[in-house]
């Protein structure tokens, strides 16, 4: 609907202007994706939520005729389906910066706005298709970029007016928690473990742990760090102290962190987490996430990547990227009433349709407005004055005019023009009524 | 790629800019539709061409068993697949309608902007996505909207500095000519025929006629009317004066046409031509084509269509639409230059990297800028200087900052800035930097 498009409209624009001021250049990728190109890119889980397009035409003709005889499904799928919807914007920016990286300047900073997706079950907040907004730049591994990142979020979310925190971790710090564990071996275990706090908590932690195998000694461990405050720094310097990796990520939150505060945040605060895991494989260092001060989801969230891109050949490029929570972002602001009010108001004034002679009149008046910059319309039918005002009401106009006979034949052209909101009804000459609107 | 981006957007700001001053609210639609919504709306080879996805999980499970061993791909598919992408904006558009009447207010101002998808064999300017935008009013038929919707046309083709011509004509016209000829039985076969004259030329068009089992005397009175100067409306006048529709065609046509000349088009010239045929089915009076001034293809078109939404079980609504081809668009203002120069330049100012001291020194300048709405970049390594202005370059940003110990060290923040275009050099202070920028 009109009202919704508007709203996600200003929250994308809002995005949109803060990133562009900081030399961010838009791209777009095609809906389309090849099949092979998304395959195993977002675990069995996702393979599964993958639109997959049917093979045009007679698409039974190259079908694995083993499969079809068999009714498997997925061994099938290949020999009809070529393409796919893509699932999300990182694998497809992953394959566009290989294809195009002759074309490219590096380092590549870009974002993009664009639909995906997922064969999910809808529900409240889970839709087959939503919109996501990445912002990344690849090509560097200065931790700059970093700075620039978490200014970006702070500005965005200062202009939407929510006040949040970015939560900051480092992947190198969990493999050094890993290391003083002794599961250095079980990272990725240790890591979608620790992702899952907020959901199972500690309890439930430890559970799936112990169901991965991990002895009495390592949960021991486990337990004790989870019990840590979570932003506890110096407690998780001590833990990481004997292992190289962890000290290098604490340089470079701690980097991260001042660097930021020195700088001065507008309005979002920054804190380390060190419980922050995000579950996504590819992030190798800086973690981060987006919370509400006052409502515990994430909002938007990302990190750096070494080797986003080597899976389609192109070794070596260390990026970093965030994505915003576009469909949560618009939910916090209407259950806080933080759109504007204005929004989505396409008609500043509305001319009632008198009559054939009156109508032809007022597209005189209308071509004028519009020349002004006003966007304006004439009621296109002599309908019953009760339905062109409901018209205008329904649609949010506040103003609307009337020119009739008396109007009409003054000397210097007059306007009836009615206020919806007060119900003010005032005649005015049409000069001044452009000079109104123009303010 | 962004340049790309840029352009394209360029042409949709432009469009929008204009149809929100006429009160037109945008929507969009899912990607996705029921199949069975898009079935049967544009013919067999439309259907054929529609993308078509695979439903989830085990898609065999439910597959119609007798199709399956037939290896049938058509009588198989509506049991495997439950959805499609849309394939236009009009049929999204009507199936939305009727399913939000009791939301929407009539008559209903919208436009939209999406991609659409066809599996058509990819070759120059025909793509598998491409983007289409159109313009509806549906609910009312008045013939002040036929005025409104030329208007437009012509407005926003001003402000793309296109010369364009409106060819006008009228179903019941067309009507009026097939009774002359005594064809109106067949007056979709005239109308199909008609419409490929630019095509295949008149030879063509008989030939195709005489194909369907168009008698000797029929053609005689095809070749004859089609003989006829395609704007020659006297002519065209007495051949249709015995038939009622025809009459109320021109009556039709005369008010637009008159209309729009007492209004005074802004840049475009409109004109009538009875040749005009657009082959949808759906058209039922007004028919609107836009070519350009010195190129015969149509940039964009439309017309007015009583019972859109009837297929969809809601009856009686009159509309009119038009859809820009933006392709078209883009690569007529790419041949002719006509894109603005500074179109997708994104970065106004980059600030040169020379090693931590200073980029920490320019992060406070950058920070200033962009407050100020300007937007810039610090490199974010301290590369080789030739690299550093490699980047710029090709980045197309015009003016670099160099900030060094002299300028650091200076009581008023001074910075070196160079111009990319013409090599000038000068040193400022940051102060005038920004009064300069921001103009």
């Amino acid at each position: 609907m009109p009202a919704v498009m508007a709203r996600r409209n200003y929250i994308f624009d809002t995005i949109r202007t803060v990133i562009q001021k900081y030399g961010y250049v838009e791209i777009q990728t095609p809906a389309m994706e090849n099949l092979s190109t998304l395959t195993g890119k977002y675990g069995d889980e996702g393979d599964q939520l993958i639109f997959k397009i049917l093979n045009s035409d007679d698409y039974l003709a190259k079908a694995n005729v083993e499969a079809l005889e068999a009714k498997d499904s997925k061994k099938l799928l290949s020999s009809i389906s070529k393409r796919a919807l893509r699932y999300d914007l990182t694998v497809p920016f992953a394959r566009y910066v290989v294809q195009n990286q002759n074309d490219i300047i590096f380092p590549f900073k870009r974002f993009q706005i664009q639909p995906v997706w997922r064969a999910d079950r809808p529900q409240k907040n889970r839709y087959r298709e939503f919109y996501q907004c990445d912002v990344d730049v690849i090509g560097s591994d200065s931790l700059l970029l970093e700075l620039e990142i978490i200014q970006i979020l702070d500005e965005v979310f200062r202009d939407l007016k929510l006040n949040v925190v970015i939560k900051i971790n480092n992947r190198k710090i969990l493999r050094g928690l890993a290391q003083y564990i002794g599961v250095e071996d079980r990272m990725t275990d240790l890591v979608v473990a620790i992702d899952k706090i907020d959901k199972v908590g500690l309890e439930g932690v430890l559970k799936e742990l112990s169901g991965k195998g991990f002895s009495a000694d390592e949960l021991k461990k486990v337990d004790e760090l989870l019990s840590t405050d979570s932003d506890d720094l110096a407690r998780i310097t001590s833990l990481v102290e004997s292992s190289e990796e962890g000290r290098k990520g604490l340089e470079e939150v701690n980097y991260v962190i001042d660097g930021s505060n020195e700088q001065g945040l507008k309005s979002a605060k920054i804190e380390f987490d060190f419980s922050l895991a995000r579950g996504l494989n590819y992030y190798t260092g800086t973690i981060i996430e987006v919370v509400g001060e006052d409502f515990p989801v994430s909002i938007g969230g990302g990190g750096r990547y070494d080797d986003l891109t080597g899976v389609f050949g192109l070794k070596d490029m260390s990026g970093i990227g965030v994505s915003f929570g576009a469909d949560r972002i618009y939910n916090l602001l209407e259950d806080k009433g933080l759109f504007p009010e204005k929004l989505g108001v396409s008609t500043q004034i509305m001319f009632v349709n008198l009559g054939d002679a009156e109508a032809k009149y007022c597209l005189g008046l209308v071509a004028e407005l519009r020349a002004n910059g006003i966007s304006c319309e004439l009621y296109p039918d002599s309908a019953k004055m009760k339905k062109q005002m409901k018209y205008a009401d329904g649609k949010n106009v506040e103003l609307v005019a009337i020119v009739g006979e008396t109007e009409m034949g003054h000397i210097n052209r007059m306007v009836k023009v009615k206020n919806m909101t007060t119900g003010d009804q005032v005649t005015q000459t049409f000069k001044k009524l452009i000079s109104d609107l123009k303010q």
